[in-house]
């Protein structure tokens, strides 16, 4: 029998390719769209079991909430969140156990993957850089997803105890060795013809790894929310990224 | 104090450089330096908590034996090994609580991380590739570290549940698509100029995850081998792999 | 004041395409839109200089010559030309001084241009491989672009006298060294979410060039085309591919 | 008959590396090798047709000027040279017709080849930027063959009437698009194992072409210089930069 799902944020973006995505992935049903101006309750959920939600900052708190009183576990693609917000999503699950919500700033697995692995990888090697690449319309350097993953390789830096990287740069006139997030240099790329791609690359004597993510469009979100779909069921209370719910 | 470490296959390629890495580390001394024809006895270890072993396949297990009874710990990395001479070190051992072998294939951490990653991202794509690069005199293709990538990468798949890649070529008359190992294509390029590369490629639609390590030279595996004596000590019994000491 | 231009084949995807990025291009005008079953005169083009042909293999030399007879230069896109028909376009254009016919396999600069400087490269390195990759649905390998890209490496070497290249393969019990194209090896990978990529590369000792094109989207024909409707009228008679137009 | 050839600095790094490679190339004679002290006279030069001289900027003009004087051809790898000092050598050559002189920033054909298909790309694409690496102990970034890359793509541009990159960037608080040379991005990374490596990539609507060349040591300069030792019989007068007499 196929999983019911509801989408909120139907006519969205994000929301009408996740909508088509279920529409033809066997074993899924999608059994509502709804969007800003429609009250979220049993009701209109139509008996899903799951609700994806990818809609704007300002909403998405009082619609995971509205899922949660309904008792419909939800899958979370909206950004924005606190950690005053969470913690309210948090308290409101503690009233309904064996209710799931899992929200990620991210759905694409290779972006996920390539985070995950940076971050373990970071010990091990003596110099680590960032190179992200985008589309020239982006107004923000750099990407949020360069800046966090910088943050965790140098966390795993000074968890393992290592000092700074080397670097005998004396001029630089021009500014070429980028941004210094928390000792990690980032670089960012703007291309006509990109759309979102990171490479992270380590060094050591002798030997290099590099670990890169290419999304070439919107599709590359839906494998990971069809993951996110499938087990947010299994996981009562609230999972922040969609590392959590993967076997690495 | 000093952690004293002896090198068994000193005059090798590898040995050398292992000896001369072991000399300008601090922390380590280098107490002992034995080749073919020289006894392996806690005498001629001449003190060493570790015995770094890079021989030859028809010397290791005698020499990783005598280690062990000597009580010294070991750190292997010549080839060869097979499940036999594997079991009987563990037999070995079983009689020396407390002493440590580590025994593996690769030590270039950037080879070891890449395949632990592929293993683990091979479940979320549809397709996977593996190409490996090396210099024109190899002999045979593909590389050994590239079947046991190709491997693993089927391994996961098959315990995920997951069917045959995507794949309508009707017609490659020439063999372009390379060797299908276990249902995953390997490529093998040979260049002028390159040393040891592997380049493991996932696929979902609209997006690419990309790993790869580059060997330029036998400097690349010190930092493993440094890893393995430094944790050998915490390691009783037989450790088969570096990836089962690190933190991934 | 602005060039005219017809599109035949206009309802097909590239002419479709075609047709809009030259209504959005300024200086251009779309004057005309043909298709199969349209008769292509003086009256139907409509006062175009230009026409852009994208059609099929059975039906562009009946375009091409009917363009010629209406004193229409001619930017043709449509693949499946022979020497045979190439030269009866030859024979048309011999009457008509002036009128210019702009031919080309693939309009996408970076492939055009990719495949330019592989060709004139391949004489100053002991290494050359290619290896294309492209989506999962692709029904032939390697792609006819690789099969080109080789076929002028191998000529250019030869061109230089040089020999084979360096390659101690004595083991390949898989295949997995690829396609041997006149004596250039050609691997072709296919992975979901890829669309048409090419990468050559060259190695001598102690250095490797690489040069890579990535086609994303049709998109990615509309530079090229656009390049040709802006020269055809500068270049009389048939002009073959698109690097004779570019100053390269 | 074998070519004679005398190397001036042989006793530097490079010149070291090239005699090296002469005496181990069919068709060179190596017979004479000078260094700081030795005067370069048709004596000293024992015969030679063609001198090879890498030494320090404050010798290399007399260097030169004498083995023009001795009526022996030069290829010349020592940096430093002024638009004064290069018309001294014009300016002698004028006496001894016949004699050549080549003088190139950079002897490796893959950098070399790199630099000249960017500036020819150049024209042909919305957006370009230059990402050099290079090992940590580089003092000074970005390196000068980006910058010279850099200004390349800017001329190129410029000569085709072509504005400025698109680029919507609005905030960059931490200088993560780099330096800014000529309006062309320039990025610099650091990392331990690598040697010297430089990526140009270009961008088009759905398009994407990519540059790269990479040194992994000094050997990567002998192809180069015996392409010039071969060659400089062939080119009297004064020839600046290795692409001129390559085949491009």
């Amino acid at each position: 029998m196929a999983m019911k799902v509801a989408v909120i944020g139907a006519q969205g973006r994000m929301g009408h390719a996740i909508s088509a995505g279920i529409e033809s992935t066997d074993g899924l049903e999608l059994v509502a769209r709804l969007d800003a101006g429609d009250d979220i309750t049993a009701e209109s959920l139509n008996g899903a079991e799951v609700a994806v939600e990818f809609t704007r900052p300002d909403a998405t708190l009082g619609n995971v909430l509205a899922c949660i009183d309904a008792g419909v576990h939800c899958v979370v693609g909206t950004t924005g969140w606190t950690d005053e917000s969470l913690a309210q999503v948090k308290e409101r699950l503690a009233g309904t156990p064996g209710t799931g919500v899992i929200i990620a700033p991210n759905y694409a697995l290779s972006a996920v993957l390539a985070m995950a692995f940076a971050a373990r990888a970071a010990a091990y090697f003596e110099s680590a850089e960032v190179i992200e690449l985008h589309h020239p319309n982006k107004v923000d350097a750099p990407s949020g997803t360069a800046m966090t993953t910088a943050k965790h390789i140098a966390q795993a830096r000074r968890d393992a105890g290592m000092g700074a990287m080397p670097d005998a740069t004396e001029t630089d006139p021009h500014g070429a060795r980028g941004a210094d997030i928390d000792g990690v240099r980032v670089h960012a790329v703007r291309l006509r013809g990109l759309t979102a791609h990171e490479e992270i690359v380590f060094g050591n004597p002798g030997e290099q790894l590099t670990i890169r993510t290419d999304s070439f469009d919107r599709a590359s979100f839906y494998p990971g929310v069809l993951l996110a779909i499938r087990e947010v069921a299994n996981r009562p209370g609230l999972t922040y990224g969609l590392d959590r719910i993967m076997d690495l």
